[in-house]
């Protein structure tokens, strides 16, 4: 089965990963500043210590190739980039064990059966500039950069200049698209950042898919009115049938078996003595399966609308951003899911509510992933965290994935 | 029953006041600036036309006397002061009404059976410092002088300073309560600021008091959380539990007979994707009746407990400001509905949701105030109006019920 992922050194790497970008106070790898640089220098040393060399791409976009017997490759993957103040783990992971499987085929002496590529996406959190994905999205050929030209982040800084002062050309981004014909199948590792299988007690679940997403902003427009004059029968209150529209979503998120999360209710004029005459209701559902996204937005429409005529208020939807589900290659999920089987004794398997690099780089090249169990649920803070066993678990199932992967005889 | 008032003159004296310190964008009578200065000046020239001479007392109230066979005087008045883009009678209409009934007396060549005092109150609004009522807090002794000194306005213009401009000394405010004993009774004309009497369409009401407030703010603490990652049975939304108890403020308000308003609901960290691990509602409870108020206070604390405890969240309570009900002198309360019927023909009595200079002038004088009807319930706004029939018989109600007052053979 190829040559076995040392999880403990993978770990240890980590470790000192985060004592050298991270810390009591969080990650700061936030893409394009000096402790990314950081990292990316001190993860090119740990991967010329074998022999690989990096590569850039136009979106900087960073792959180290251990050759093999065959071509195209099988890449691991994920980022080292983090959110401010983010946990040790999330992006860091992927990458760092991705190393540990390169690492294991060079030091084996033996040359793996087909190309193993090992990548740091750029920018997936997307933390400065408000654009998740970056890196694999201009890899995938979605990026659009007429639209990212104008983003700045919150010290008003372009994006452009600070893509500059990272070598890379706005412009040229999608570029990057210029190496997919490298990539045969894409295998990540990550943590689940939720909170189901620490609640299964599992330490780790092949990933079968992306839910997809549907933000929008429900904007209710009322009467704005005196809050000592106007009786309670003559109100027309915005903030109420946003209200009741917020308890809608969480029972309709329910009876589909997505998710759907009201995180903002903004009202106008948004002080203690007038009924809001205007509220803004932030909506953000997911679900697995394109037909009850669907169904979910009309049925959270349907009462809104129903919520602002009780009220004598009108209700208009402002889209904010949409991803159609990812359904994974069912052939890697099932080579994955055996890994997780074997190494780990797991059967779970799991559909992210999260968006990862695989998500974009699936639509153009066969792609699965891992994840692993995380304490409480938590991640994006300094308090995230994974057992030491449940982590020494999944690497070493996303070990045996990749053998799996790169050992198989048609083309990944 | 003593000279009858010159409706049409009140109402050209409010026209006029208004092309100079108002007009299309509204009126910009903000206490303690040019245009309410201004406002002031003309008023006064008003008075002198009768022979009115001011007296300022030490918080900038200014009040006009005239003469009559007995004290002490029944005091008529208002303020002057509107909000920033206000209306043309809030206020204004109490004050121009009073000289109207001042200036009948004196027209007329007749000496008033009492004193008559026309009291121009300071700064009702507090629509540039935040502190409402404060000249009419000066004269009845609640002001509390520590803690206006460290109000700012939003140019961060200290309150002190922009008192010293206007010749008011901060710290010597309270000695306007030096007057009090000058004054038997306080009369109020004011617009509904609600839709009410519109609704009813009666021109007129007798106001019996002002209804008691209880504001807080409630803080409702769950578990901020990943929108994507985080089942649906496993949070603890904190805007969730916020919005369940906006809609349970509103049904306590109702079948308590008074107001609850939730007029902003702030989360934290308020963005589309995470479930919010705080929020922030603020509640305003108003009701003539101060064991009902006090009963729907404690409904609504039930109510957010209940709400949080099924979320897994906890609530605090944090008080924002209180007033006890105002209930105005019984008798002057007949004397002002006899006024209105014969005036205008209503026997309505309403209980004001608003506050007003009168809710404190009753705490040492007896006092009552009439409402005329407001269209749509607007104020506050440039588009604040009241029908010219309306005007006429709300200011000839008014002077109907000062004269009443002031021939009253008790000590009114």
């Amino acid at each position: 089965m190829g040559p076995a992922i040392d999880a403990g050194r993978v770990i240890a790497d980590l470790r000192e990963l985060d004592r050298l970008t991270g810390g009591e106070g969080g990650a700061r790898r936030v893409a394009w500043g000096p402790a990314w640089r950081e990292a990316r220098e001190w993860f090119a040393e740990r991967c010329a210590e074998i022999g690989l060399e990096p590569r850039r791409d136009a979106a900087a976009n960073v792959r180290f190739r251990l050759e093999g017997e065959a071509r195209p490759a099988v890449a691991l993957g994920s980022h080292l980039d983090s959110v401010p103040a983010g946990g040790w783990l999330d992006g860091a992971l992927g990458v760092v064990a991705g190393l540990g499987v390169l690492r294991a085929w060079a030091e084996s002496g033996e040359r793996p059966p087909r190309d193993l590529l090992l990548v740091d996406w750029a920018d997936e959190e997307g933390a400065r500039f408000g654009h998740s994905l970056l890196g694999s999205s201009a890899f995938e050929g979605s990026l659009d950069t007429a639209a990212l030209a104008g983003l700045r982040d919150p010290e008003g800084v372009a994006i452009a200049d600070a893509l500059a002062e990272n070598g890379v050309e706005l412009d040229r981004m999608p570029e990057a698209g210029a190496w997919r014909d490298e990539v045969g199948a894409y295998l990540e590792l990550h943590i689940e950042q939720g909170p189901v299988l620490e609640a299964e007690s599992l330490p780790v679940a092949a990933v079968d898919g992306c839910a997809g997403i549907e933000r929008s902003r429900l904007v209710f427009s009322g009467q704005p009115a005196h809050a000592g004059t106007t009786p309670m029968g003559s109100r027309r209150d915005a903030l109420l049938a946003a209200a009741e529209t917020a308890l809608e979503v969480e029972r309709i998120a329910g009876e589909c078996g997505g998710m759907g999360t009201t995180g903002a209710l903004d009202a106008r004029p948004g002080i203690p003595t007038a009924v809001a005459g205007e509220a803004a209701l932030a909506v953000d559902l997911r679900h697995g399966d394109r037909g009850e996204l669907t169904a979910m937005k009309d049925s959270v429409g349907q009462v809104a609308r129903e919520a602002a005529a009780r009220r004598g208020c009108e209700v208009t939807a402002e889209p904010v951003w949409r991803i159609d589900p990812t359904v994974f290659d069912p052939s890697l999920v099932r080579e994955v899911g055996q890994a997780c089987r074997d190494a780990a004794g797991s059967d779970r398997v799991l559909t992210s509510g999260a968006l990862h690099d695989a998500a974009l780089v699936a639509r153009v090249v066969p792609a699965a992933m891992i994840f692993v169990a995380s304490r409480r649920g938590l991640s994006h803070a300094p308090e995230e965290d994974s057992s030491e066993p449940d982590l020494r678990l999944g690497i070493e199932a996303f070990g045996q994935a990749a053998n799996r992967l790169v050992q198989r005889e048609e083309s990944p």
